[in-house]
């Protein structure tokens, strides 16, 4: 078993140097460049330029070893031919960590090439990530090596969920993405073609990682099973990880090999691996946000009985259905005692009944009789509320309302709201204060599901 | 079988009368007034409330029959007790139409109060739309019973796309959504307990309508089965219709009886006779507009052999998969030309293979070389074209491309673009200009797999 990798000083670096940091606006090393400077990186920043003297104000060095100071992170952004040699400096410079961005190796059939750079790191100890990549994020440590500008590419806030992508191309889109949900990001690492460092290395750092919470993967194949599985056993008992696997049909396979050089292998042997040790399967882009949402603030569910509360009748028919079809999940029945203390605070137009239609006119108050009331209710393990802000009361006092309803209640409480400006706005109210808001009956019934299948692998007895 | 009613005058009426409009801002009946006002309704306006004189600077009548003007569209906000006096008078006034929008009847139990409406409406001879719903919409004639407020839910352009929901809630939310596409409205009816029209009468008049291209419909239960098995028949000849059938549990079906009192009936037979007559069914809010939108757009699909070519790797592994997983799609093979055109103007590093990865440094030359050469392509019916804006090449030049592109290829092409702000921005702009844009490879391959199951049934011989 090969010796594991340390990519703390890539991920949290005091000191990094760009080397191809160009003065070219566009270029890839200029970008990446810019992104440090107004992304406010605090730490020691160093170019490296074989034809500059300086770039942007900041001195720049003929190469990597005339620097002379100690080097966490070398960010290699040069024509693949290069890379060995520049990797091989960097080696001798005793720099603790590299991610090569440049593509031209695996995937376009340059494989003797890419050899080169796990032996070259090995040699000297560095952990290498790429080549073909878009490398690391970290909001907290402001590294941040993707060559692509933040008015294309939005940058999450600071959170808990951390993103790890073979492809740069799923992980740019999935990170903008982030950028408007309201979890916020801990680590972003693509690793492209995973010469040295893969995802046995990350999912080894992710899973001690105190600022990791919850952990989503595109996979597009893994390369080291045994080390894996032997990861994948452990890391699921201490948080969630949601796994979005590429390669599920021949073409799709034949698509990834040609892609990052991925031995993709059969997508049935993949899922029953992560079925087994408790990994949340994600089946499309989307999903990958929906579990991550509801993983990173809510708590584990005792129990499988749903309770659906409505400003809207339709909407609660559609949620129906959606939690009743869905394997893990069912209605739960109020209590008497529940039933009691709805009929007293619940006007007479609303049928005590699961889903409780609270009518269209419903506002803060109606929302907190009814949930304080089912919030005491054993039979009822989960709750689902629907607040369309299209409705005479759907105003921010009930996004309010249902935000401080949420701290007192401890258990898996998330909100479906539909629609354009104004409930995007209040969407972003809610989950600013770690209230989950889906966009659909069918997101919220299998997020919930997610919910309840990590929460019962978690209770499974184990030898 | 009963008589055909007429809903041109409630759809495009001359005049309008609106029953208990208020002077009370955030009343039912003055946000309907206020966005007859702001929406630029350029008929006759009336107004009837018994204790006032004038509302918002319009005279206010104490009774429909103190008109003595011919009135096209009766809308009526009272309360439910008073509605059948009301429509009394009303036919007493030679109204022609009128929509209630007052709750109160059979969904929460006055299902005799409810009866009375019908009879009124038939004795002389008025359509009635309701009771408990939202109205109608048309962005053309700018007739507007919604009484939500335009800042809550915010009113589509002018479009193709008629859109029919039993559900106020429902309706809502999804005129909400509908306004975030570059498909825009041709007609909202959102008409509740259907006491007297109903989705017969609906799509008989919708079948007819020139201006609808593409009818999608939310429905909780049908009330003439073999009228709506009658006009299912014929409908779907002439345009498609998308449908969303809400009470496919049997918890859905009880809480769809709780809530606009429909008899849902067996999910099993609807769905059954749904395929049978060409109706395409979407599984969830999203599915509607997703199937809306490739239908009022592109043309009919000549076989199921797709293309994909993409700016992102891992995104089209991801669609190769999706389309490959769909029963209705298959991957298509380049024809021998096409290899040896693309050979000519890919750069070495793209694999001339389907899906066809143009690398992420992609422009729109790239684009356009590559498209032109498909197009001709006779082995390739449909075309996905996926385009990331965060990737270098992704800029506005790449969107016009796609966008002119479109206009000289008469095979259907849709885009999938992933992300934020920047792609949002791009989206508009491609969807303003007729080619439609998702945000996942599941959606894409939805989409296209709808739009091949229509052309499909229009293809079959009959009888």
């Amino acid at each position: 078993m090969r010796k594991r990798l340390n990519l703390a000083p890539m991920l949290k670096p005091k000191s990094v140097a760009i080397i191809g940091a160009s003065r070219v606006p566009g270029k890839v090393g200029h970008v990446i460049l810019q992104n440090y400077i107004q992304g406010g990186y605090s730490g020691r920043l160093y170019l490296v330029n074989r034809n500059a003297d300086e770039i942007l104000g900041i001195k720049s060095y003929k190469g990597i070893l005339e620097i002379r100071k100690p080097i966490d992170l070398a960010v290699i952004a040069i024509p693949a031919e290069a890379v060995p040699a520049v990797l091989e400096e960097c080696g001798k410079a005793k720099v603790r960590t590299a991610v090569v961005v440049s593509g031209g190796f695996a995937e376009v059939g340059n494989t003797a090439l890419q050899d080169e750079l796990p032996k070259i790191a090995e040699r000297y100890g560095m952990a290498v990530l790429g080549p073909n990549c878009l490398g690391v994020m970290d909001p907290r440590s402001r590294v941040d090596t993707l060559f692509l500008p933040t008015f294309k590419l939005s940058r999450p806030q600071i959170g808990g969920v951390s993103f790890v992508a073979q492809s740069g191309a799923v992980g740019s889109t999935i990170l903008d993405l982030i950028s408007a949900e309201g979890f916020g990001l801990s680590k972003f690492i693509s690793y492209g073609n995973a010469a040295h460092v893969d995802e046995v290395d990350i999912l080894e750092y992710l899973m001690d990682d105190p600022e990791t919470k919850v952990i989503v993967m595109y996979l597009e194949g893994v390369k080291r099973g045994p080390e894996f599985i032997d990861i994948a056993r452990r890391i699921t008992m201490k948080k969630p990880v949601i796994v979005l696997k590429a390669g599920r049909t021949s073409a799709g396979i034949a698509a990834a090999h040609s892609h990052t050089a991925a031995l993709a292998g059969s997508y049935e042997a993949h899922e029953a691996l992560f079925r087994q040790f408790g990994f949340t399967i994600a089946n499309d882009i989307k999903e990958l946000l929906y579990y991550a949402k509801i993983f990173y603030s809510e708590p584990e569910a005792k129990g499988n009985r749903v309770c659906i509360i409505t400003n809207g009748g339709g909407t609660g028919v559609l949620t129906a259905d959606a939690v009743s079809s869905s394997r893990l999940l069912k209605l739960g029945a109020f209590s008497r005692a529940t039933e009691a203390a709805l009929k007293k605070t619940m006007p007479s137009i609303v049928n005590i009944r699961n889903p409780l239609d609270l009518a269209g006119d419903a506002d803060q108050k109606r929302y907190r009789d009814a949930l304080s009331s089912i919030a005491l209710d054993t039979g009822i393990d989960m709750i689902i509320a629907i607040a369309l802000f299209q409705t005479p009361g759907g105003d921010s006092t009930l996004a309010s309302e249902l935000i401080s309803l949420k701290e007192s209640i401890n258990k898996p409480l998330i909100v479906i709201s539909i629609g354009s400006r104004f409930t995007e706005m209040h969407k972003i109210m809610m989950e600013s204060a770690g209230l989950p808001v889906y966009d659909s009956p069918s997101a919220a019934a299998l997020s919930l599901s997610a919910l309840i299948g990590y929460s019962e692998y978690r209770k499974r007895p184990r030898p």
